[in-house]
């Protein structure tokens, strides 16, 4: 049975064998060792942006400190463990661990809905080594593809203008049922107003949106006899719905809509065709119903629907939204008991300790930001932008709305320079890094 | 709480909601309208793959039927939708047919592993219109990603060669924490010798596999001063595990390990620099070792570090693997109460009527595909495709073996010819639409 529940009373207990085997075997190697309780920070941040990506929204931290306050091995689990085969040899120290532990360390992060750049910290672990490495790939793993989400669905709604209408509707096409439920909430949170699956609207409190499917026109169609039928029927049961009208003839179906529906009929929905001259024809047919448009739509083609002043209020996004190429996020150990460390493998080289970001803003535009240790005063003007979200395993601040982080996302995206929110080639933020730091990084260089 | 629970014990009925709006509103209209329990035949295709690829591993099916399998409406889940607002002008009998229903059509479909083409359907379910039309979103949504995994899985061991290991380490970049496990699914269904994952190992009865990361290394260099301990203490609890020597200088570790612990060391992996080149040198040093390569593996590289002759025995694949473009399936309605139907939106043009795909095979090697209804007589040498998986709502031959399917994967990716499973610009086998099909096509043109 290879499946999830979603659930309305998780318990993310069941998630703790949701990491790579190398996370376990290496927890039980620093058990063997005697180091497996010495303090250990990590940081997660990418190397690079994606092609074309100016900026990140930070999301996902919600489901990782639900995650990390949930952790803990069931007896069931670690008998697995034991009785695999791969762990005939460790120190029994390590059994004790994952039986007697859950997360009990602290966690910085940036809010949700912040905009960040490369080697930027989007969040800190400070734990007893072990579990800090056990935690690695689930964190990684909800803000990698949240953060993705997020930002696709800002630059959506930068390029779409703050008017429109933008509508999830990825279901379909996310890999996975929970990649759709985590895609809807990462949409909801950066701009979009709605999402069509109904499993993510409940859970997240929101209302669902939809329109109606090419089936019900084909299947209505097929057994009375028409399109308008179909309208007629859909329309009976959801006064005022937006109906599909590309199924057969789109301009034919505006203009039979106009003639016989005009009062009743408040949306209508394009799938296919020239986006832009559709609009503008139905417009002229039918000025006052909303229109939406869907298919394919990413944020060029927002972009270029708006240059060409298409006529269109609203937009259903799936495909473009919620697949393509990924966040590459890592975790990297910073600092194990006090001493500083890095990695130096050719073109992977990371910066040494704990780091704090210090934000510089002009007039509510970010000049740039500094990258410093963690323990460097901050300077006139700056904005330190990683907190503490975790104390000792236990969540602090919990249950951001989806509107206070969407608001955060909204002044994040208008506090880039312009150069920074295009959507091809951007400029990024310039990250200063500090003296002390780039002093410490040299001394370790080996 | 925005989760999902892996379980061994998943009820599907929580996945009930997981759907678009729209599949709902529409199965209310039809019930509206009297026509929710005619019978209504769906299928689900591809109009065209993705760009380079030749042909598509059908997968995912599993998962779709235990949903099928589940699925039913809890009284909470029908409160729910009776109480947001937006059925609220809907006939009572939707709610009986939510109250008193599960899935108790039939489904078609090609076995999971067999390759497919455009145009060429996975599934068919037959079922009263508005039980067949609410599992769309779920259907497509597994058998959209799964299928995408197995195939870019499939092409990888193609390029790879049959006896190169590969393992699977895309969780942490994989679209949420059920899309890891069913990435995890589909690569090793698909051609995969292992997944990291250890929960889709366990769910899957695998070993998961692993070999140790860089913080193991900077941890223990830390704290006790040498690379070299690190590795000693890692094979101490995991004798002759896999080593990770590029942390710092990876030829130096190699001859490090060599003067060191020539006999012990059984394996090493290499993350980063010019893997091909490291490759030999690692070789040269350490003959007798398994060298693992990782780091933004596809099947280019892999093609790539075959031609130059790279001295790897097996690659650790993540990132690659379970993100990117995605496999864009459709699900249309083909037929209603023996009524014929298809899609006219332009370029969006389906093929109306219930089909069969007919392969026809000359030594073992696909020659051609016959797309045909699917009362069309089988022809002489020829081998149907879709067979029934699925009767009155109860699956029929259930649990196939990961063992199974990737036996069959294997025979579909040889019966292609060379032409198509080439991973750039490849040639599609050629699909011939029957006599009968083409002219039910010209009859329905409006």
């Amino acid at each position: 049975m290879l499946t999830f529940n979603p659930s309305l009373t998780p318990s993310s207990q069941d998630n703790s064998l949701l990491t790579d085997l190398y996370q376990l075997t290496m927890a039980a190697c620093y058990a063997g060792e005697g180091i497996a309780e010495k303090r250990a920070s990590f940081e997660l941040f990418v190397r690079s942006l994606p092609d074309n990506f100016g900026y990140l929204i930070a999301m996902g931290l919600a489901q990782g400190l639900q995650y990390l306050e949930n952790l803990s091995f069931t007896p069931e689990q670690i008998d697995y463990l034991r009785n695999i085969g791969i762990f005939d040899h460790v120190n029994p120290n390590f059994w004790s661990l994952l039986e007697n532990q859950g997360f009990t360390g602290d966690v910085w992060a940036v809010p949700e809905g912040t905009a960040i750049f490369a080697n930027e910290p989007l969040l800190r672990v400070e734990a007893p080594l072990w579990q800090a490495q056990i935690v690695e790939t689930y964190l990684l793993n909800t803000i990698n593809y949240q953060t993705l989400i997020a930002t696709r669905a800002a630059r959506m709604r930068d390029m779409a203008g703050e008017k429109a209408i933008l509508l999830e509707f990825g279901t379909r096409r996310a890999f996975s049922p929970q990649g759709a439920i985590w895609a809807a909430r990462a949409a909801l949170a950066a701009g979009f107003d709605a999402t069509s699956n109904v499993l993510a609207a409940k859970e997240l409190n929101q209302q669902p949106s939809g329109t109606m499917a090419h089936a019900l026109v084909m299947a209505i169609k097929a057994l009375s006899g028409s399109e308008d039928e179909a309208f007629m029927a859909f329309n009976r049961y959801f006064p005022g719905a937006t109906l599909l009208i590309d199924t057969y003839d789109t301009v034919a179906a505006a203009e039979r809509l106009a003639q016989n529906m005009e009062t009743e009929v408040k949306g209508v929905r394009l799938d296919s065709g020239d986006l832009g001259e559709l609009s503008k024809k139905v417009r002229s047919l039918l000025p006052r119903v909303n229109i939406f448009a869907s298919g394919d739509i990413d944020e060029w083609e927002l972009k270029r629907l708006r240059k060409e002043d298409a006529s269109i209020d609203g937009y259903g996004v799936g495909t473009r939204l919620v697949t393509g190429e990924p966040v590459n996020g890592v975790y990297k150990l910073v600092e194990i008991d006090n001493i500083p460390t890095m990695k130096q493998s050719s073109h992977k080289m990371t910066y040494p300790g704990r780091k704090q970001i210090f934000r510089y803003y002009d007039n509510g535009i970010i000049k740039s930001d500094r990258l410093a240790l963690a323990d460097e005063g901050i300077e006139s003007g700056e904005t330190p932008l990683l907190g503490l979200v975790m104390k000792e395993g236990k969540t602090i601040n919990k249950n951001e709305s989806l509107n206070t982080i969407g608001q955060r996302v909204q002044t994040s995206v208008k506090s880039l320079p312009p150069q920074t929110h295009d959507i091809t080639e951007p400029t990024p933020i310039k990250v200063n890094i500090s003296q002390p730091l780039e002093t410490l990084r040299q001394s370790l260089i080996v």
